[in-house]
């Protein structure tokens, strides 16, 4: 598949002027590429903010941006993918939570908002390539796409119980689309991160794939599936079934901000962190 | 069964009144034909639009009298199924739609709500025999019914993405009241037609049948499952279970017809309904 | 298990003081029966209303009190079981309906609703060991718990139709919050009660135990999985995701309770439960 990643000319013509396809080797200060498969239409969304595409401000404007200019431009799908050979991504940065500046902690949860509206309703068909763990915010990205194959050997789930944090309630209708209710619940409460192998069991994720190159290929072949629908009818197909989801934030979305700055300016919260962020240092020696 | 069935006279006795008890054989000119087992009081709806039961007004509202009929008759099972040998029902007559009368399309839509309101909602147990294909509104109306037997080597499947269209949000209620969340998002996006086999094993149809007898006797061992509940009961507790998917059309009913009427005049799908209907044509020769 | 049951004195200390933790065999005429391992701080909540655990309003009572002093002492785990060895809880006690006071009705069906409130909303995590029959009432107590570990060779279900009332609205969301809608529809249609192995199938219930006290252990052991996570953050999750369910009976309680008086003083109704109490009579003798 690598190689047939190539810069795209004929289906996105258009995204050469933005001069963000590119191949994977080619140097930039931006933490997202987009490659597209001329041939195909397919669109390769990669993090790239090593170490683990912790989910910062500049990390989710720029998928923001990534996952707009894929759809602008008419791509056939999206493949969402990490740089990292071990991690999909950790989940949100717990700078951005620490002693914050207080406007940018409101633009960080807006921002974390627009990355899950505009991939949870993705007028292109999406999928996720999870090539490394993939807890938290890194689940809810996953879980966001229309389909999800991992690799083997790694961890994937809504762990925020764990973390002494309660995940929003998007973040749990997205679950919910994906799993059985009664299979939802106990994971959530339990904070339960899977297995690969019990991630495919519950249902997940969908496929498993040996490598980065197999996961893409499945992804693809689930595009496949769509060959002979009509683009926008299957949009609104999609849009239709995922609509109370959707609504339900738009018409909170303020409030959801505000309840996330309550909730981290809480000196336990942040007393918590710092400890945390304390142990991290101490690991780190 | 075929032996089984003949003219109520017992617990249906009015029906014979109305004259649309009668055995498989008789000459009618109507599209639908009800007969009742009077010992066990089930009644068998078949559908009898040559070639292929597509949904025209006229088929609709002998479907929607039919079911009424039926329920008033208090009945203790209904059976659909078709006349046909290899078509369940093949979905809407795309002639209703072609140029059309604008009062007579708007009845159209209309009495499709209809049918499917009686059906979903009927307060006699429902169930589909289905021994034929049943693409699109042939699935709708299977997938309203309590329980499934389908003959092997068929497809059913609402597939309306593959046709360019959107299923109405009340068709995508009926798919979720059988299939989960996940597999009718992807089966509705991909506008999957499902064989036999594959609809058993997602649970779209609940049993397979050799034979068409078969498939009625399975339909009617369904029934036998309430022989100890009261029917009141019985059906309380359906509408209880439906009442949200039957509020949302019936809170928009209206608009829901307009919708329709706006999609259909379009120039775009006339256009495509003519060029499908030219292909149809030249298959013939 | 049973050995490890001793009078709490660490976590939950404060309930020495009410008197209500006791080892199993102390006298009492309270119809509950509250003991808490002070290692685990998991609390069993028996009941005991001989023969049938028949919820009557004191029962009820109980159960409502018993629930709210093991949630405000913290608690880390509510198990539901019976003091019985072959009945759960036998639902409803008919005798609070039949020629009943109606003040006193009134109170029956508010207990009841406020045992349901507090059990699938609590704040402590919650598992039934269901030792024995457990229909209509006992099963809905049950269903409500986070967790149902099940003794062989009993039965469980939602079999109002066969009684010929209608399940109320909450009953049959606590049903579909365990069981997939396709099966909540079909076993609430036919008030069917499966057997131990069926539940287990379905998913009714989560595990088989042979004995009460491996139940009781199967129950502590999904409290466990519970131990990396913080107490609020699982609580606030649980809560969300069974907040619609909740606020849907608590934004219809008065009607809700008025419906119930309503159909309980039909006359076909009180011909019914006469007639049945005339039957229980005739098999006494």
């Amino acid at each position: 598949m690598q190689s047939a990643l190539i810069v795209g000319k004929k289906i996105c013509s258009s995204l050469l002027l933005r001069n963000w396809v590119r191949p994977l080797s080619a140097a930039s200060d931006k933490l997202t590429n987009v490659e597209v498969n001329d041939k195909t239409g397919f669109a390769k969304l990669t993090m790239n903010r090593p170490p683990v595409n912790g989910l910062n401000l500049d990390l989710l404007r720029d998928l923001h941006q990534s996952i707009q200019d894929i759809e602008k431009n008419k791509c056939r799908g999206l493949i969402l993918t990490s740089a990292s050979n071990t991690i999909f991504s950790a989940g949100l940065d717990i700078m951005e939570m620490y002693k914050p500046d207080q406007e940018r902690l409101k633009q960080f949860w807006t921002a974390l908002q627009d990355v899950w509206l505009a991939l949870y309703g993705s007028a292109v068909p999406t999928a996720a390539a999870i090539n490394g763990h993939s807890p938290a915010g890194g689940c809810l990205l996953a879980a966001s796409c229309e389909y999800r194959v991992m690799l083997p050997k790694y961890t994937i789930g809504l762990n925020e119980t764990q973390l002494g944090i309660v995940a929003p309630k998007w973040f749990m209708s997205t679950f919910r689309n994906v799993l059985p209710r009664r299979i939802a619940e106990q994971a959530l409460t339990q904070g339960k991160m899977f297995t690969s192998d019990e991630a495919l069991k519950i249902g997940l994720v969908d496929e498993l794939a040996a490598t980065k190159e197999e996961a893409l290929l499945k992804c693809e072949k689930f595009f496949a599936s769509f060959a002979k629908t009509d683009p926008i009818a299957r949009y609104l197909t999609k849009k239709q079934l995922r609509h109370n989801d959707i609504k339900e934030l738009l018409d909170e979305k303020v409030q959801d901000v505000e309840n996330f700055v309550l909730f981290v300016n809480q000196p336990s919260v942040q007393k918590g962190l710092g400890l945390y962020l304390e142990s991290l240092k101490k690991k780190a020696k």
